[in-house]
């Protein structure tokens, strides 16, 4: 299996498909482009997860994650993450890594998803406060998603 | 005058006020913090405006947009600025001068604000299609806002 | 002529050619590869020159700093551009438009250049105390050379 | 034992002292400042030391560390960080949390000493390889330097 497939296998486990994403950016975007599909979408969840980068960040946040699950971290960063304290920044900073790549647009896209967390944002980011942390995957999905909305908005326009 | 005077100036020459500024913070983060005045927002803004990167970009940012409205710049960049293609981002990344001193509550709402173009901010955007070009200065007074709103989120938890 | 064309055409003008800013590529990365060719690092220059944002950068940094030669701004932001004060920050903050897309490998180039100021580089900026500013044409150059950096640190490993 | 506190005895706890850091402001800020005393080092370094996120990055980034010392992430990852490989960049990423609070001069330093790796951060490094994760530990140490350089340029400064 290589890093791709072990990323997409990761998220899965954490109830993220590529698809979901996909419905997101299509969401997102079809108001400036109302002939978008959902199957463009899906490819362009697919070319946001061939980056390396990328993938990096998702194993990585997901790892950060499952720690904070399994109390392997110290007690101290540990409570931290596991609240997800309102002024613990790091999983949006993780985020940018993604963000960054994708330019401007993403970068709007993010903020505008990490507020207001609609569909399965959302949804994992509520699971959080029982037994699992998200602490890292909803940040980690919003990026995704926000870079999949840049990469439409720049096919649109021939260059 | 010193520069966050002059600063100030120019930004209400251009159509903006600490007030409205003070004011956009305090409906974005009323919810978090019912007895939020309005007075505490201004002072909000006020801390942002002794920034002095936050002074430079300010100043740099409508310099740009007031050389554009004057056909002082070379045609093509003149042309995209003026138009404030969806694909140009400088003024975006400009604004994460502001934005990245202020951390990860200053970068979502920024994204936030940028995306939605709520009250001035919109206002501001809407001007820019007629004869003004204020192409920079919707996401630096965006930027602003969302300093403010981090320095909020800061304040109410006593660390 | 095309984007690509004018911000060529517009750092040839400034005293900068793709070969220049590809000499600089190969003598930073030649030490991780011993084979690099320069003709290799003109092609990563050339694909840096490809991106949008990139080109938006060079012709906006570019336009500011003629427009400040010409002495066409606003007097406060005029004097602090053309003495490219220490503490104005903005000419680094635009090139990171460039470096963020082009991740850390870039980032950290792009530090190292800025600092150190090696070759046509220091050039400009030593001419930029003279009648010329150049105070976002350094910045705008290492940037896009930090990014040949990265572009062959990640070709060079086949993923 | 607060967060500050506890963030200090986990760098000590990995070898880094914040007199070992200010050391490394001290030789970086000297050329600028000949007069420039340790003791101002140390202060700008404990200044840094204040901020929230930067207690928070480096109590995750140490627990990152440690985690991968114990082989307790999933192997995939585990690989990766524990070779710091040269296209992993989350480390970076992360040391950016620390970074863009304090600006451009942070930037250009924090790329500067992540390139050079001079003395303790270049120490740390080179432990890394034999038994000890210090993948993310040499970022967020550079990290802190370069923001303690920043904070010492700006006071250098009367605004």
């Amino acid at each position: 299996m290589d890093l791709k497939e072990k990323a997409i296998l990761k998220l899965k486990q954490r109830g993220i498909t590529e698809k979901s994403m996909a419905f997101l950016v299509w969401k997102l975007q079809k108001k400036y482009n109302p002939s978008l599909t959902k199957k463009e979408c899906l490819k362009a969840i697919n070319h946001v997860l061939n980056k390396r980068e990328v993938l990096h960040t998702v194993l990585t946040g997901i790892a950060i994650d499952e720690a904070t699950e399994k109390h392997l971290l110290d007690i101290d960063i540990q409570n931290i993450i596991a609240r997800d304290e309102s002024l613990y920044g790091i999983d949006e900073i993780l985020a940018l890594s993604i963000v960054n790549v994708y330019g401007s647009i993403a970068l709007t896209n993010f903020g505008y998803l990490d507020k207001l967390k609609p569909g399965i944002i959302g949804k994992i980011d509520r699971q959080s406060h029982e037994k699992k942390c998200n602490t890292f995957l909803d940040d980690i999905v919003s990026a995704i998603v926000a870079a999949g909305c840049a990469k439409i908005a720049h096919q649109k326009k021939n260059f």
